[in-house]
Protein backbone atom coordinates (compact mmCIF):
# COMPACT_ATOMS: atom_id res chain seq x y z
CA UNK A 1 0.00 0.00 0.00
CA UNK A 2 1.34 3.21 -0.86
CA UNK A 3 3.07 4.79 2.71
CA UNK A 4 1.43 7.69 3.91
CA UNK A 5 -2.00 6.02 2.95
CA UNK A 6 -1.03 2.87 4.84
CA UNK A 7 0.42 4.75 7.77
CA UNK A 8 -2.11 7.67 8.00
CA UNK A 9 -3.10 8.86 11.93
CA UNK A 10 -5.10 12.15 12.32
CA UNK A 11 -1.90 14.30 14.46
CA UNK A 12 -3.44 16.63 16.91
CA UNK A 13 -0.18 17.49 18.35
CA UNK A 14 2.76 19.46 16.28
CA UNK A 15 5.85 20.71 16.94
CA UNK A 16 6.72 24.67 15.76
CA UNK A 17 8.99 23.70 13.17
CA UNK A 18 7.67 25.78 10.34
CA UNK A 19 7.14 24.23 6.82
CA UNK A 20 9.71 25.67 4.54
CA UNK A 21 7.75 27.54 1.83
CA UNK A 22 9.39 25.74 -0.92
CA UNK A 23 8.17 21.90 0.31
CA UNK A 24 4.69 23.87 1.03
CA UNK A 25 4.59 24.70 -2.93
CA UNK A 26 4.85 21.01 -3.79
CA UNK A 27 2.42 19.84 -1.47
CA UNK A 28 0.15 22.12 -2.97
CA UNK A 29 0.72 21.16 -6.59
CA UNK A 30 0.37 17.37 -5.70
CA UNK A 31 -3.38 19.01 -4.82
CA UNK A 32 -3.24 20.20 -8.55
CA UNK A 33 -2.96 17.06 -10.36
CA UNK A 34 -5.49 15.24 -8.33
CA UNK A 35 -9.15 14.78 -11.26
CA UNK A 36 -10.96 17.78 -11.68
CA UNK A 37 -14.25 17.65 -13.90
CA UNK A 38 -13.96 19.11 -16.80
CA UNK A 39 -10.22 20.49 -15.65
CA UNK A 40 -12.19 23.12 -14.21
CA UNK A 41 -10.02 23.13 -10.52
CA UNK A 42 -13.21 24.76 -9.60
CA UNK A 43 -11.42 25.01 -6.19
CA UNK A 44 -9.24 27.63 -4.26
CA UNK A 45 -6.51 26.93 -0.84
CA UNK A 46 -6.36 29.46 1.40
CA UNK A 47 -3.46 28.90 3.11
CA UNK A 48 -2.58 30.59 6.68
CA UNK A 49 0.56 30.48 8.41
CA UNK A 50 0.78 33.69 9.92
CA UNK A 51 0.12 33.39 14.17
CA UNK A 52 -2.32 36.39 13.67
CA UNK A 53 -4.78 34.54 11.07
CA UNK A 54 -4.81 30.73 12.43
CA UNK A 55 -5.41 32.59 15.95
CA UNK A 56 -8.64 34.23 13.74
CA UNK A 57 -9.33 31.00 12.62
CA UNK A 58 -9.17 29.20 15.62
CA UNK A 59 -13.02 30.05 16.70
CA UNK A 60 -14.31 28.88 13.55
CA UNK A 61 -12.87 24.96 14.81
CA UNK A 62 -13.86 25.69 18.42
CA UNK A 63 -10.72 26.09 19.57
CA UNK A 64 -8.99 22.59 18.86
CA UNK A 65 -5.38 23.87 20.47
CA UNK A 66 -4.17 22.14 16.72
CA UNK A 67 -5.04 25.01 14.71
CA UNK A 68 -2.83 27.38 16.20
CA UNK A 69 0.10 25.18 16.86
CA UNK A 70 0.42 23.38 13.37
CA UNK A 71 1.82 26.25 11.43
CA UNK A 72 -0.19 25.66 8.19
CA UNK A 73 -3.51 25.51 8.09
CA UNK A 74 -5.23 25.15 4.72
CA UNK A 75 -9.31 25.98 4.24
CA UNK A 76 -9.93 23.87 0.76
CA UNK A 77 -12.30 25.72 -0.86
CA UNK A 78 -15.01 25.15 -3.06
CA UNK A 79 -14.93 27.91 -6.01
CA UNK A 80 -16.87 29.25 -8.86
CA UNK A 81 -16.41 32.21 -8.64
CA UNK A 82 -12.47 32.39 -10.47
CA UNK A 83 -13.87 29.93 -13.21
CA UNK A 84 -16.68 32.64 -13.79
CA UNK A 85 -15.02 35.53 -13.98
CA UNK A 86 -12.66 34.36 -16.73
CA UNK A 87 -15.99 32.81 -18.53
CA UNK A 88 -17.73 36.41 -18.70
CA UNK A 89 -14.17 38.16 -19.32
CA UNK A 90 -14.97 36.14 -22.30
CA UNK A 91 -18.04 37.07 -23.32
CA UNK A 92 -19.71 33.41 -21.95
CA UNK A 93 -22.36 33.11 -19.40
CA UNK A 94 -21.70 30.80 -16.88
CA UNK A 95 -24.53 29.38 -15.40
CA UNK A 96 -22.64 27.68 -12.03
CA UNK A 97 -24.57 29.37 -9.65
CA UNK A 98 -26.52 26.29 -8.33
CA UNK A 99 -26.66 22.89 -6.06
CA UNK A 100 -25.06 20.84 -9.24
CA UNK A 101 -22.14 23.09 -9.25
CA UNK A 102 -21.80 22.89 -5.53
CA UNK A 103 -21.10 19.68 -5.43
CA UNK A 104 -19.18 19.35 -8.70
CA UNK A 105 -16.72 21.91 -6.91
CA UNK A 106 -16.82 20.25 -3.47
CA UNK A 107 -15.44 16.52 -5.12
CA UNK A 108 -12.53 18.62 -7.75
CA UNK A 109 -11.97 20.63 -3.45
CA UNK A 110 -11.81 17.15 -1.52
CA UNK A 111 -9.76 15.01 -4.41
CA UNK A 112 -7.03 17.84 -4.15
CA UNK A 113 -7.30 17.92 -0.13
CA UNK A 114 -6.61 14.35 -0.22
CA UNK A 115 -3.26 14.40 -2.59
CA UNK A 116 -2.23 17.49 -0.59
CA UNK A 117 -2.82 15.24 2.95
CA UNK A 118 -1.08 12.51 1.44
CA UNK A 119 2.04 14.20 0.03
CA UNK A 120 2.50 16.06 3.16
CA UNK A 121 2.79 12.83 5.07
CA UNK A 122 5.65 11.20 2.17
CA UNK A 123 7.42 13.90 3.26
CA UNK A 124 7.44 13.62 7.08
CA UNK A 125 4.35 15.90 8.15
CA UNK A 126 1.61 15.04 9.98
CA UNK A 127 -2.22 16.15 9.02
CA UNK A 128 -5.91 16.49 10.49
CA UNK A 129 -8.90 17.30 8.79
CA UNK A 130 -11.48 19.44 10.36
CA UNK A 131 -15.25 18.25 10.36
CA UNK A 132 -15.77 21.85 12.35
CA UNK A 133 -15.29 23.86 8.58
CA UNK A 134 -18.73 23.09 7.60
CA UNK A 135 -20.37 24.30 11.22
CA UNK A 136 -18.98 27.58 10.97
CA UNK A 137 -18.60 28.18 7.14
CA UNK A 138 -20.18 31.59 7.76
CA UNK A 139 -17.74 33.01 10.24
CA UNK A 140 -14.86 31.16 7.93
CA UNK A 141 -16.74 33.07 4.85
CA UNK A 142 -16.10 36.46 6.89
CA UNK A 143 -12.61 36.04 8.07
CA UNK A 144 -11.04 34.73 4.95
CA UNK A 145 -12.97 37.45 2.99
CA UNK A 146 -14.57 34.44 0.61
CA UNK A 147 -15.99 36.31 -2.12
CA UNK A 148 -19.58 35.00 -3.65
CA UNK A 149 -19.08 31.86 -5.50
CA UNK A 150 -16.82 30.59 -3.01
CA UNK A 151 -17.36 28.35 0.26
CA UNK A 152 -15.21 26.28 2.55
CA UNK A 153 -15.55 22.38 2.66
CA UNK A 154 -12.92 21.26 4.57
CA UNK A 155 -9.71 22.49 6.53
CA UNK A 156 -5.96 20.50 7.09
CA UNK A 157 -3.68 21.72 9.41
CA UNK A 158 -0.46 20.62 8.53
CA UNK A 159 3.06 20.47 10.29
CA UNK A 160 5.72 18.06 11.97
CA UNK A 161 4.13 15.96 14.36
CA UNK A 162 5.02 16.10 18.52
CA UNK A 163 2.90 12.82 18.92
CA UNK A 164 2.79 9.47 17.14
CA UNK A 165 -0.69 8.05 18.25
CA UNK A 166 -1.52 4.28 16.98
CA UNK A 167 -3.74 3.79 13.25
CA UNK A 168 -7.38 4.08 14.22
CA UNK A 169 -9.39 1.16 13.87
CA UNK A 170 -12.05 0.71 11.24
CA UNK A 171 -14.43 -1.46 10.53
CA UNK A 172 -13.80 -4.74 8.29
CA UNK A 173 -14.18 -3.66 4.69
CA UNK A 174 -17.05 -5.82 4.36
CA UNK A 175 -19.20 -3.12 5.95
CA UNK A 176 -18.20 -1.10 3.47
CA UNK A 177 -17.74 -2.40 0.34
CA UNK A 178 -20.61 -4.23 -1.71
CA UNK A 179 -20.66 -6.63 -4.49
CA UNK A 180 -22.29 -5.93 -7.71
CA UNK A 181 -25.14 -3.65 -6.02
CA UNK A 182 -25.86 -2.44 -2.38
CA UNK A 183 -26.57 -5.43 -0.14
CA UNK A 184 -28.60 -4.71 2.86
CA UNK A 185 -27.66 -5.26 6.09
CA UNK A 186 -29.17 -7.78 8.61
CA UNK A 187 -29.40 -6.50 12.20
CA UNK A 188 -26.67 -10.01 12.54
CA UNK A 189 -24.42 -8.67 10.17
CA UNK A 190 -24.46 -4.78 11.96
CA UNK A 191 -23.33 -6.68 15.19
CA UNK A 192 -20.78 -8.42 13.70
CA UNK A 193 -19.03 -5.81 11.44
CA UNK A 194 -18.77 -3.61 15.21
CA UNK A 195 -18.39 -6.46 16.87
CA UNK A 196 -14.49 -6.03 17.59
CA UNK A 197 -14.85 -1.97 17.70
CA UNK A 198 -17.57 -2.22 20.88
CA UNK A 199 -15.06 -4.55 21.94
CA UNK A 200 -11.94 -2.47 22.64
CA UNK A 201 -10.63 -1.36 25.51
CA UNK A 202 -11.17 2.00 23.61
CA UNK A 203 -14.19 1.65 23.57
CA UNK A 204 -14.30 0.43 27.43
CA UNK A 205 -12.70 3.95 28.35
CA UNK A 206 -14.72 5.88 26.23
CA UNK A 207 -18.15 4.58 28.28
CA UNK A 208 -16.65 4.97 31.82
CA UNK A 209 -15.89 8.54 31.04
CA UNK A 210 -19.48 9.16 29.38
CA UNK A 211 -21.24 7.33 31.59
CA UNK A 212 -23.55 5.66 29.23
CA UNK A 213 -24.18 2.31 28.09
CA UNK A 214 -22.74 1.66 24.52
CA UNK A 215 -20.46 3.50 21.71
CA UNK A 216 -23.57 4.26 19.69
CA UNK A 217 -25.03 7.08 22.11
CA UNK A 218 -21.95 8.39 22.84
CA UNK A 219 -22.04 9.60 19.11
CA UNK A 220 -25.98 10.57 19.33
CA UNK A 221 -25.85 12.26 22.86
CA UNK A 222 -22.70 13.94 23.04
CA UNK A 223 -20.28 14.38 20.10
CA UNK A 224 -22.96 15.01 17.67
CA UNK A 225 -26.53 15.75 18.78
CA UNK A 226 -29.82 16.02 17.15
CA UNK A 227 -30.05 19.63 17.72
CA UNK A 228 -26.54 20.46 16.53
CA UNK A 229 -26.67 18.99 13.39
CA UNK A 230 -30.28 20.46 12.54
CA UNK A 231 -28.50 24.09 13.87
CA UNK A 232 -25.23 23.06 11.60
CA UNK A 233 -27.12 22.09 8.77
CA UNK A 234 -29.34 24.81 8.45
CA UNK A 235 -26.60 27.28 8.86
CA UNK A 236 -24.51 25.73 5.99
CA UNK A 237 -27.57 25.38 4.00
CA UNK A 238 -27.94 29.52 4.24
CA UNK A 239 -24.47 29.69 3.98
CA UNK A 240 -24.51 28.11 0.61
CA UNK A 241 -27.33 30.19 -0.59
CA UNK A 242 -25.96 33.53 0.67
CA UNK A 243 -22.81 32.37 -1.44
CA UNK A 244 -24.48 32.27 -4.34
CA UNK A 245 -24.94 28.41 -5.01
CA UNK A 246 -28.25 27.11 -4.71
CA UNK A 247 -30.23 30.11 -7.44
CA UNK A 248 -32.12 27.09 -9.09
CA UNK B 1 5.82 13.24 -5.36
CA UNK B 2 4.01 10.39 -4.58
CA UNK B 3 4.96 8.85 -8.01
CA UNK B 4 0.74 8.13 -8.60
CA UNK B 5 -0.23 11.53 -7.58
CA UNK B 6 2.49 13.39 -10.42
CA UNK B 7 1.65 10.24 -12.90
CA UNK B 8 -2.27 10.72 -12.74
CA UNK B 9 -4.12 10.27 -15.91
CA UNK B 10 -7.57 10.09 -16.71
CA UNK B 11 -7.40 6.98 -19.00
CA UNK B 12 -10.21 6.46 -21.07
CA UNK B 13 -9.29 3.40 -23.40
CA UNK B 14 -8.72 -0.03 -21.16
CA UNK B 15 -7.56 -3.61 -21.74
CA UNK B 16 -10.18 -6.32 -20.73
CA UNK B 17 -8.02 -7.89 -18.25
CA UNK B 18 -9.56 -8.36 -15.36
CA UNK B 19 -8.90 -7.29 -12.25
CA UNK B 20 -7.47 -9.96 -9.26
CA UNK B 21 -9.82 -10.06 -6.39
CA UNK B 22 -7.23 -10.05 -3.67
CA UNK B 23 -5.43 -6.86 -5.63
CA UNK B 24 -9.15 -5.23 -5.63
CA UNK B 25 -9.30 -5.65 -2.01
CA UNK B 26 -5.87 -4.16 -1.12
CA UNK B 27 -7.33 -1.16 -3.55
CA UNK B 28 -10.51 -0.84 -1.51
CA UNK B 29 -8.58 -1.19 1.81
CA UNK B 30 -6.60 1.82 1.04
CA UNK B 31 -9.75 4.02 0.66
CA UNK B 32 -10.33 2.62 4.37
CA UNK B 33 -7.31 4.15 5.77
CA UNK B 34 -8.44 7.69 4.48
CA UNK B 35 -9.57 10.33 7.07
CA UNK B 36 -13.45 10.28 8.15
CA UNK B 37 -14.95 12.62 10.20
CA UNK B 38 -15.59 11.00 13.75
CA UNK B 39 -14.36 7.57 12.70
CA UNK B 40 -17.53 6.52 11.13
CA UNK B 41 -16.80 5.99 7.72
CA UNK B 42 -20.18 7.51 6.24
CA UNK B 43 -19.70 5.82 2.99
CA UNK B 44 -20.40 2.83 0.66
CA UNK B 45 -18.17 1.22 -2.49
CA UNK B 46 -20.51 -0.03 -4.58
CA UNK B 47 -18.26 -2.37 -6.78
CA UNK B 48 -19.85 -3.38 -10.10
CA UNK B 49 -17.48 -6.02 -12.12
CA UNK B 50 -20.09 -8.20 -13.96
CA UNK B 51 -20.87 -7.70 -17.56
CA UNK B 52 -24.01 -7.24 -16.71
CA UNK B 53 -24.00 -4.57 -13.87
CA UNK B 54 -21.80 -2.49 -16.02
CA UNK B 55 -23.90 -2.73 -19.18
CA UNK B 56 -27.06 -1.68 -16.72
CA UNK B 57 -24.87 1.09 -15.22
CA UNK B 58 -23.95 2.60 -18.64
CA UNK B 59 -26.90 4.76 -20.11
CA UNK B 60 -26.13 6.60 -15.77
CA UNK B 61 -23.12 8.08 -17.71
CA UNK B 62 -24.27 8.23 -21.14
CA UNK B 63 -23.04 4.89 -22.49
CA UNK B 64 -19.22 6.34 -22.46
CA UNK B 65 -17.58 3.44 -23.75
CA UNK B 66 -15.32 2.91 -20.46
CA UNK B 67 -18.41 1.70 -18.29
CA UNK B 68 -18.28 -1.55 -20.20
CA UNK B 69 -14.53 -1.94 -20.81
CA UNK B 70 -12.81 -1.15 -17.87
CA UNK B 71 -13.27 -4.18 -15.82
CA UNK B 72 -14.25 -2.50 -12.23
CA UNK B 73 -16.99 0.24 -11.70
CA UNK B 74 -16.70 1.55 -7.61
CA UNK B 75 -19.77 3.89 -7.24
CA UNK B 76 -18.79 6.10 -4.17
CA UNK B 77 -21.99 6.73 -1.94
CA UNK B 78 -22.28 8.95 0.97
CA UNK B 79 -24.08 6.57 3.48
CA UNK B 80 -25.29 7.23 6.49
CA UNK B 81 -27.85 4.17 6.72
CA UNK B 82 -25.55 1.92 7.74
CA UNK B 83 -24.27 3.90 10.80
CA UNK B 84 -27.82 4.70 11.82
CA UNK B 85 -28.76 1.55 11.62
CA UNK B 86 -26.13 0.69 13.99
CA UNK B 87 -26.78 3.40 16.15
CA UNK B 88 -30.88 2.39 16.15
CA UNK B 89 -30.02 -1.16 17.04
CA UNK B 90 -28.48 -0.16 20.37
CA UNK B 91 -31.12 2.61 21.37
CA UNK B 92 -29.36 5.41 20.33
CA UNK B 93 -31.62 8.04 18.15
CA UNK B 94 -29.50 9.12 14.98
CA UNK B 95 -30.29 12.38 13.51
CA UNK B 96 -28.10 12.17 10.46
CA UNK B 97 -31.14 12.95 7.99
CA UNK B 98 -29.84 16.78 7.03
CA UNK B 99 -27.84 18.59 4.81
CA UNK B 100 -24.90 18.50 7.03
CA UNK B 101 -24.38 14.94 7.11
CA UNK B 102 -24.52 14.78 3.56
CA UNK B 103 -21.77 16.84 2.97
CA UNK B 104 -19.95 15.25 6.15
CA UNK B 105 -20.72 11.80 4.49
CA UNK B 106 -19.62 12.98 1.06
CA UNK B 107 -16.53 14.46 2.62
CA UNK B 108 -15.99 11.01 4.08
CA UNK B 109 -16.63 9.21 0.50
CA UNK B 110 -14.28 11.88 -1.95
CA UNK B 111 -11.25 11.42 0.32
CA UNK B 112 -11.39 7.65 0.67
CA UNK B 113 -11.96 7.64 -3.23
CA UNK B 114 -9.10 9.69 -4.00
CA UNK B 115 -7.34 6.98 -1.79
CA UNK B 116 -8.68 4.20 -4.06
CA UNK B 117 -7.43 5.77 -7.12
CA UNK B 118 -4.21 6.35 -6.12
CA UNK B 119 -3.27 2.88 -4.58
CA UNK B 120 -5.21 1.87 -7.82
CA UNK B 121 -2.69 3.81 -10.23
CA UNK B 122 0.34 2.67 -7.72
CA UNK B 123 -0.43 -1.16 -8.92
CA UNK B 124 -0.28 -0.16 -12.81
CA UNK B 125 -3.84 0.73 -13.05
CA UNK B 126 -5.48 3.54 -15.02
CA UNK B 127 -8.63 5.24 -13.58
CA UNK B 128 -11.07 7.68 -14.21
CA UNK B 129 -13.33 9.80 -12.62
CA UNK B 130 -16.97 10.05 -13.65
CA UNK B 131 -19.00 13.30 -12.90
CA UNK B 132 -21.71 12.28 -14.60
CA UNK B 133 -22.74 10.23 -11.54
CA UNK B 134 -24.58 13.33 -9.64
CA UNK B 135 -26.58 14.27 -13.39
CA UNK B 136 -28.55 10.41 -12.78
CA UNK B 137 -28.05 9.68 -9.83
CA UNK B 138 -31.64 8.81 -9.58
CA UNK B 139 -31.00 6.23 -12.06
CA UNK B 140 -28.05 5.20 -10.43
CA UNK B 141 -30.25 4.47 -6.82
CA UNK B 142 -32.57 2.18 -8.97
CA UNK B 143 -29.95 0.29 -10.65
CA UNK B 144 -27.48 -0.30 -7.50
CA UNK B 145 -30.66 -0.81 -4.87
CA UNK B 146 -29.55 2.06 -2.44
CA UNK B 147 -31.67 2.42 0.21
CA UNK B 148 -32.91 5.80 1.56
CA UNK B 149 -29.43 7.08 3.62
CA UNK B 150 -27.45 6.31 0.81
CA UNK B 151 -26.57 8.72 -2.28
CA UNK B 152 -24.05 8.09 -4.89
CA UNK B 153 -21.71 10.99 -4.89
CA UNK B 154 -19.02 10.01 -7.64
CA UNK B 155 -17.84 6.39 -9.43
CA UNK B 156 -14.05 5.42 -10.64
CA UNK B 157 -13.73 3.34 -13.14
CA UNK B 158 -10.19 0.90 -13.32
CA UNK B 159 -8.93 -1.56 -14.83
CA UNK B 160 -5.63 -1.87 -17.40
CA UNK B 161 -4.75 1.33 -19.67
CA UNK B 162 -4.96 0.67 -23.01
CA UNK B 163 -3.50 4.26 -23.67
CA UNK B 164 -1.01 6.20 -22.02
CA UNK B 165 -2.06 10.15 -23.09
CA UNK B 166 -0.27 12.87 -21.74
CA UNK B 167 -0.45 14.69 -18.56
CA UNK B 168 -3.39 16.94 -18.13
CA UNK B 169 -2.53 20.63 -18.04
CA UNK B 170 -3.28 22.58 -15.36
CA UNK B 171 -3.55 26.27 -14.25
CA UNK B 172 -0.34 28.18 -12.35
CA UNK B 173 -0.16 27.05 -9.13
CA UNK B 174 -0.52 30.85 -7.92
CA UNK B 175 -4.12 30.09 -9.94
CA UNK B 176 -5.69 27.96 -7.23
CA UNK B 177 -3.29 29.18 -3.94
CA UNK B 178 -4.20 31.99 -1.27
CA UNK B 179 -1.65 33.41 1.09
CA UNK B 180 -3.24 33.94 4.21
CA UNK B 181 -6.99 35.06 2.78
CA UNK B 182 -8.85 35.18 -0.15
CA UNK B 183 -6.98 37.16 -2.78
CA UNK B 184 -9.41 38.29 -5.24
CA UNK B 185 -8.64 38.48 -8.89
CA UNK B 186 -8.32 41.69 -11.08
CA UNK B 187 -9.06 40.53 -15.01
CA UNK B 188 -5.36 40.94 -16.06
CA UNK B 189 -4.60 38.11 -13.46
CA UNK B 190 -7.25 36.15 -14.87
CA UNK B 191 -5.67 36.61 -18.31
CA UNK B 192 -2.35 35.66 -17.01
CA UNK B 193 -3.25 32.61 -15.18
CA UNK B 194 -5.25 31.31 -18.53
CA UNK B 195 -2.85 32.65 -21.20
CA UNK B 196 -0.86 29.23 -21.74
CA UNK B 197 -3.84 27.42 -22.01
CA UNK B 198 -5.40 29.42 -24.31
CA UNK B 199 -2.62 29.71 -26.39
CA UNK B 200 -2.28 25.80 -26.44
CA UNK B 201 -2.44 23.78 -29.67
CA UNK B 202 -5.18 21.81 -27.93
CA UNK B 203 -6.79 25.01 -27.31
CA UNK B 204 -6.72 26.14 -31.07
CA UNK B 205 -8.25 22.48 -32.12
CA UNK B 206 -11.43 22.83 -30.08
CA UNK B 207 -11.88 25.83 -31.00
CA UNK B 208 -11.71 24.92 -34.97
CA UNK B 209 -13.92 21.44 -34.08
CA UNK B 210 -16.24 23.73 -32.17
CA UNK B 211 -16.54 26.95 -34.78
CA UNK B 212 -16.51 29.07 -31.45
CA UNK B 213 -14.04 32.30 -30.84
CA UNK B 214 -12.68 30.87 -27.61
CA UNK B 215 -12.43 28.33 -24.75
CA UNK B 216 -14.84 29.40 -22.03
CA UNK B 217 -17.81 29.97 -24.34
CA UNK B 218 -16.71 25.90 -25.48
CA UNK B 219 -17.11 25.67 -21.60
CA UNK B 220 -20.55 27.62 -21.71
CA UNK B 221 -22.36 26.66 -24.39
CA UNK B 222 -21.29 23.04 -25.35
CA UNK B 223 -19.91 21.11 -22.06
CA UNK B 224 -22.07 22.48 -19.54
CA UNK B 225 -25.07 24.51 -20.63
CA UNK B 226 -27.11 26.64 -18.30
CA UNK B 227 -30.20 24.20 -19.28
CA UNK B 228 -28.37 20.96 -18.07
CA UNK B 229 -26.99 22.59 -15.50
CA UNK B 230 -29.95 23.80 -13.44
CA UNK B 231 -31.69 20.63 -14.11
CA UNK B 232 -29.16 18.09 -13.06
CA UNK B 233 -29.40 20.78 -10.37
CA UNK B 234 -32.68 20.57 -9.19
CA UNK B 235 -32.71 16.96 -10.04
CA UNK B 236 -29.81 15.85 -7.55
CA UNK B 237 -31.68 17.94 -5.26
CA UNK B 238 -34.41 15.74 -5.45
CA UNK B 239 -32.61 12.76 -5.10
CA UNK B 240 -30.94 14.21 -1.57
CA UNK B 241 -34.44 14.97 -0.29
CA UNK B 242 -35.51 11.49 -1.47
CA UNK B 243 -33.09 9.94 -0.03
CA UNK B 244 -33.26 11.25 3.32
CA UNK B 245 -30.79 13.93 3.37
CA UNK B 246 -33.14 16.72 3.97
CA UNK B 247 -35.00 16.22 6.79
CA UNK B 248 -34.14 19.89 8.45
Amino acid sequence: MIEPIANHRSIRKYKDTPVAPALLDEILAAGTRASTIGNMQLYSLVVSTSAEMRAALAPCHFNQPMVTQAPVVITCCADIHRFGQWCRQRGAEPQYDNFAWFVSAAIDTLMAAENIALEAEAHGLGICVLGTTIYTADRIVEVLGLPKGVIPVTTLVAGYPAEQPPLTDRLPLAAVVHSETYHDYTPEEIDTLWAAREASDETRELLRVNDLPNLARIFTERRYTAADNLAFSRKYFDVLKAQGFFNQ
